[in-house]
């Protein structure tokens, strides 16, 4: 890479940086940074992010999800959009780079066409979706789903904490939940999704790269294990007479860690484990744990999901108690457009560096924007692997080579793209 | 038995039956038994057993715990007195006959007693405890203890749900804590303790018995075991790099069921488990679990936690977590007097019933009492050996049964006893 193009990453990934130290100040919380869609400090963030957007010379909107949304003109009015971006809404006690350096980095990269004067061959929209952690309600990708046409009206039926439906926290808001169907865009205008994301795993790190290019995201399930036994006095039942729900989760547990251990693509989590009644002198009547699943692969994990219920259901058998297995969560794999992918490559190699393929374990807004669109993401390597936690932590050299190899994909990218029958990726 | 004593049982049996319904009402919920220390129900259920205790011909006073106490006087004034009943305080959401039974029927036994005109050559006090099940305050047995002069002026420091500590909560019901040391009572004045209880167990029932005999109250101990691990993102961190305190966590679980298991005389249960951070989508960085452990061989008991506490090292090691094992309470196992074991096996044995010994897998009163002075137990067949629950069970035949074998008892129970050495007793 040339001198002056290393300068333009070094300073942008300085002024990336300085941006997202002040953006975690909007937290609910002045000791962590807490910012959950539709709060005050959700309000905060778009209004620090829009003024950023402005000076980048967009157009700044907020739609009925409370997406914001910075607009830059392509060359011709009637150009296709690019979607570029990632959300702004974080976990409790979160990190400042999930999600929010995908945003700002963005902005920046828009802002170096906006002062060189440029105007490239499609339009780009910068989103900032306030609803991709999924905290504060029991839904997620609510912004994204609604740009590709797929939010159920049902879901803003869903409640917070408080009580309060999603609906009601959107009207509170000031969106107009009812216009959102009209929010859908036109896959025939909408040229792909990009989003640049830390890894938020031990990847890159581990092969000293500072970027890398996602070829998929890896499909979800989420399960709830129902394990109904009986209760009984800790005391007074002998072992073989109980039939403890406890210990049958306890059994079903290790099993899917084994499995998971056993498969090189998948991995499993159980996050939460509840026994009732919970006290230290009565056999559990009942436990109830989750399960995370997720592998790049559909096939594979629908595959270890019925062979686990199965083995649960041998278990329970064997110990008297009943299971019952429920998906609350599903989300396909979503593949990366090979295409863009290829292009990323491409921008990676003019700028000197290895294209490092890998899958996103993390779920993204990529996974609704793909039944709209081609997507991609970059990832930046992130310390340790650690996110979703205040000790999350990326090189500022890093980030100016993500905003480099960003700007540098956008100036090569093609519209409309080559169609996909023609393409033979690179992608693994 | 002759024609006569049945009569007396059955009447007995059903009386005691009615009063527990009565005393059921007294209950913090509607639609549930929960009567919990020092509390409104508490002091209902004081008013209610005082009144029959006063038809029953006996001086009632509450001491400086909360013990409701109905003097019932020896043939001679200064008579040595014998301790009989049990509590009146119930878990949550309890069962009528757990510790109330106890009480009631020792009224009714004394009722019996005094419209006989009969007086025995040692005095009867009745006593209904506030705090055998331990649910509101951290500790339990505070009245026995405070009868065998072992209640630690610490143990009043301990707070409720709500902050109150034991101390005010027993200023606000009446009593003065300050006086409770004067309480202890003088050994060579005590006969002996003797509680009549439901088994909470499936033994009697099984052996088609009413009552049996109890030879030993289990010794107990509960831990409190924390794991650390290291919290991760769900879906980005590979298996094989995780420090899931979870999953640690289920396989000492496992290893705690398959210790008790293979035992004659242990029994073991983790009632409580949890998770932390709790969420779905993070790996657990941290677990929490109580084991409650018991058996009537007090070295064997010790032996197995040491053995589980070096298995859950290596556990740990293996898994790079850390474990942490806390002894929260300990209890050694209460020996039930042979000379007491023997006068309830030839009362039984008066009335017709087979004099079968068992132990008690569940704490009682008797294991603070046991420091005062010679303990002993009857137990009374339950349904499906369920406690701690609405399900909770006995016939009325039965508590006729045991109200028989109980003044059979008393009026064949010598003052003094013969001395311990001389005693060649039939306990097993």
């Amino acid at each position: 890479m040339n001198h002056a193009q290393q300068e333009v990453g070094d300073a942008g990934g300085a002024r990336v940086m300085t941006r997202l130290d002040q953006l975690a100040t909007c937290s609910s919380d002045q000791s962590a940074l807490t910012r959950l869609y539709l709060t005050p400090e959700h309000r905060q963030a778009i209004e620090m992010v829009s003024g950023w957007m402005r000076l980048a010379g967009m157009n700044v909107e907020i739609d009925e999800t409370a997406t914001l949304i910075g607009h830059y003109p392509g060359r011709e009015p009637d150009a296709p959009v690019l979607i570029l971006g990632s959300h702004i809404d974080t976990v409790r006690n979160a990190g400042r780079y999930d999600g929010n350096l995908g945003v700002v980095i963005a902005i920046e990269a828009v802002a170096t066409l906006h002062a060189a004067g440029e105007k490239l061959p499609f339009a780009i929209d910068v989103v900032a979706f306030g609803d991709e952690e999924g905290v504060r309600f029991p839904v997620t990708l609510t912004g994204s789903r609604a740009l590709a046409g797929t939010l159920l009206p049902a879901s803003l039926d869903v409640i917070d904490r408080d009580g309060t439906t999603l609906r009601q926290a959107l009207l509170d808001f000031g969106c107009d939940p009812r216009r959102i169907p009209a929010l859908g865009r036109d896959p025939k205008m909408t040229l792909g999704y990009v989003e640049v994301h830390i890894e938020q795993g031990p990847v890159l790190e581990s092969e000293n790269l500072p970027v890398g290019v996602v070829t998929a995201i890896n499909g979800a399930d989420r399960l709830r294990v129902d394990v109904e036994g009986e209760a009984g006095h800790a005391g007074t039942v002998p072992m073989g007479l109980r039939r403890d729900a406890g210990a049958a989760a306890a059994e079903m547990m290790l099993l899917i860690e084994a499995a998971a251990s056993s498969s090189d693509d998948l991995v499993a989590t159980v996050g939460s484990f509840e026994l009732q009644p919970g006290a230290v002198n009565v056999i559990p009547a009942s436990a109830r744990f989750t399960i995370d699943i997720r592998s790049p692969r559909d096939r594979e994990r629908t595959a270890a999901i019925a062979d686990l219920t199965a083995r649960f259901r041998s278990i329970a058998h064997r110990r008297g108690v009943s299971v019952a297995v429920n998906e609350t969560y599903a989300e396909p794999a979503a593949r990366c457009d090979p295409r863009l992918v290829a292009e990323f490559d491409a921008a990676l190699r003019t700028k000197g560096l290895h294209a490092h393929h890998l899958s996103s374990g993390a779920g993204h807004d990529g996974l609704a924007m793909v039944s709209l669109c081609p997507i991609a993401m970059l990832f930046v390597r992130c310390r340790g692997g650690i996110s979703h936690n205040p000790a999350e932590s990326v090189r500022t050299d890093d980030v100016g080579s993500a905003l480099d190899v960003l700007i540098a994909f956008l100036r090569r990218l093609p519209c409309p793209l080559p169609s996909s029958n023609a393409s033979v990726s690179g992608t693994s």
